[in-house]
């Protein structure tokens, strides 16, 4: 998508006192600065004025204050992994790079929750985690950062279990747009104590503040974990499995639905050798008894659907490639075609349209003589696109463009929402306000008074 | 609590508007006005200048914009059952009743959830979801409204499982202090789009909008229920064996604890016979199999603390009887001491930390000589008490704000919170600022953004 224009900032004597205050930590190099303007999507980029590489909270406070003087723009910086251009430095400024905060400050075990600096990522503290038997559940496609994941709203395939960041973050530590430090939320499981800061800061993408900390929910890791996968004649009757399965109510951790392009491309991608059909990913999370019996429930379901035989994946090793096959998907999307860029785009609509919202939405695909495999987090009634795009061709881009449009207006008219998980950056701003109406009027009100000079990730979410 | 000394509004002239628009519907007679004023706490009351009792999202919209107008307060309510005082006009001003806002506008059964207005009442919604299999499993002790619920986050003995209205609130329709009408949220099981404004009003009390409607998740009834109360010897007991349940990951639906003063009570009000002792009463949902590996899961832990043998209440007549009693646990307890009043309050600690603060908890109350028995929705880490307290007498009603305090900075220091369901009301505004500190600050910066007349229920959940 082509750049919002916004007006560049003057940073020269921002920078100049940040290079005082941090040394060799205060990049401008051309090719940090680059890196740290463009994201993993198809979205263009536009690099900061420099780069802030922070070590702590406070430190993240001196940076902030220092812009705010300034009135220099300031974009919090994870891993770089998002999807709607969030991190493209639109009018310039200071990137805060907090991917060098990588503390676990604490784990209470018994409590079963931590706290984690916003530079540690899902999995570092997972495999910090395992000894203890312990397990945090929320797993974007990428190696994201926690504070990233925060900052946009992630969730992933154990969504339909476990919730999304919106319900397993508890509380954070915040660097608000004057510099002040503010923690909110706390350790206790529930509270009606005030406004809920946290799930306001939670899919802010960095227009209210930067996050750098985090109080997360953890999980004891299952007694017993079932994986299978099941091939269908039909998306129909893969995605009617979905619904039936969610309506009974069985306590799935994982259901992911892969279309026939995707499981093609994974299959080639990963070395795997399931039909290229429409698939469902399983995952069954509780004690022996207990998986048995949701597996057992599922697979009459399915069978009822016309889905094949379970596949099982009984070995940690086995499920580890599946679901590593399964994050894997984009690159796998990618390599169908070679040289082509991907662009990945997401929409999420109550469970009882989605065969519908797939079914067109696929309809659409090959009307528009685009290449686009379908992979979704379907429990959630969320699914996901990578349309493959030849750089050099701008034809081929706009029709994935208006291709893109329809699909997430007809989400929006179902009731759905233009991003179940990627969030709006400024790559889908436009359709926020379809979606939201009025209400964006409320985002843009509370934005002003906590950023009254519009310094935090400015053009992100809804324009100024 | 003595009232908050704030000025009163001239509410003469909107209130003339709004007689020319409601007619009938608009009340300044003494008794209603009182009756609207005034909780179930022991908080003292404070008498709106008008009652309004509107019909309608659009009429809502329309008192809201004549009392903007005139910048007289705006006071929202539903069963008046809250507990902090939160409908008390303490500046004076229009209550706005929506009780008779009753209507249940869509039940969407494939994709459990619904829409109501704000007046319909849980109990209500769950007659009407019965015969289609669907229940809304959020309950507080009172037949309270779903407007009043989602103002005041509220929860209940569910929690544990399904959460509480945080999480099972999808959208609102919300009159604003200028008395524009907003619709947060929608019906998609998870969304990045935007700011969350949903989880914003979800706990704001009144004090940024006027909640006029609310998409609710549901969830279906399950296939199996089994109810279980167990005596324990010690409180020690019952308290390790929640935690111990929790720490291992049993999907529990229920879990509340009764001390031996509450047990008694109960027993006396209910026409119960359980023994006198710390009691935990359980509720196990999901399949047959499901729920009798639970509940023997459950009952070796309880074995190895000290606990009796369980006592099933299978038929749904006699759990009904036991859920009834212990919904009406304060009634319970304020017939123990005929002619004093009740003050309910509560907290909530990490679960590591809840033994320990009920024995400090208990045993304070014994050493200041009061009466006020525990009940507690503990697998959350939350309880409650209540305090009978003697109208007439000042010192005791001191005594007991004393022990009110040393509870509540007790769980603060404990990691938890001053409040975990009742809510901030004016009766634990100091408690909120000791607990989340600067981020008061931030509400007030929300508060003074949207409402910058400050006439939604002024006085709540912190001081101008």
């Amino acid at each position: 998508m082509t750049l919002p224009a916004l007006k560049k900032c003057d940073a020269g004597p921002a920078v100049a006192e940040l290079k005082t205050l941090l040394g060799e930590r205060l990049s401008t190099a051309a090719a940090v600065r680059e890196h740290h303007g463009k994201d993993v999507s198809y979205h263009e980029g536009a690099s900061p004025d420099a780069v802030a590489f922070a070590e702590s909270t406070e430190e993240v406070a001196e940076i902030v204050k220092i812009c705010a003087r300034h009135a220099v723009p300031v974009v919090a910086f994870g891993t770089g992994t998002s999807l709607e251009g969030h991190i493209a430095a639109l009018a310039g400024g200071v990137c805060i790079d907090v991917s060098g905060m990588k503390a676990i400050l604490e784990v209470n075990q018994a409590d079963l929750d931590c706290r984690v600096q916003a530079g540690v990522t899902r999995k570092q503290l997972n495999t910090y985690l395992r000894d203890q038997g312990l397990m945090f559940p929320i797993d974007p496609g990428a190696d994201a950062s926690l504070g990233g994941m925060t900052a946009t709203r992630a969730s992933g395939t154990n969504a339909v279990r476990y919730g999304t960041m919106r319900e397993n973050v508890l509380g954070l530590t915040v660097v608000l747009p004057d510099g002040r430090i503010v923690r909110t939320g706390g350790r206790a499981r529930k509270s009606s104590a005030g406004y809920d800061l946290t799930r306001l800061f939670v899919g802010s993408e960095g227009t209210l503040g930067v996050i750098t900390e985090v109080q997360l929910r953890l999980y004891g890791i299952p007694e017993a974990i079932a994986a299978a996968v099941c091939s269908f004649d039909s998306l129909e009757g893969a995605v009617d499995t979905v619904i039936a399965t969610i309506q009974m109510g069985v306590p799935v951790a994982r259901i992911e639905l892969l279309d026939a392009v995707q499981m093609d491309a994974c299959n080639r991608y990963s070395s795997l050798n399931y039909p290229a059909q429409p698939t469902l990913f399983f995952e069954f999370h509780g004690t022996e008894q207990g998986t048995r019996e949701q597996s057992e429930m599922v697979g009459a379901i399915a069978a009822e659907n016309g889905g094949g035989e379970f596949r099982w994946e009984t070995l940690a090793e086995a499920r580890n490639k599946l679901w590593q096959a399964r994050h894997d998907a984009y690159f796998a999307a990618l390599a169908l075609r070679p040289g082509a860029g991907g662009w990945p785009t997401d929409v999420c609509v109550p469970i009882s349209r989605l065969a519908e919202c797939i079914r067109e939405t696929q309809k659409d695909i090959e009307e528009s003589g685009l290449l686009a495999p379908i992979v979704g987090h379907v429990g959630d009634g969320n699914f996901h696109l990578v349309y493959l795009i030849d750089p050099e061709n701008a034809e081929e881009l706009a029709r994935a463009s208006a291709h893109n449009e329809r699909m997430v207006m007809r989400a929006i008219a179902m009731g759905g929402t233009c991003t179940g998980e990627h969030g709006v950056g400024y790559g889908k701003k436009g359709f926020l306000l379809a979606e939201q109406g009025e209400a964006v009027a409320v985002m843009r009100t509370l934005k002003q008074a906590l950023d009254p000079q519009g310094i935090m990730n400015p053009g992100k979410i809804f324009s100024a």
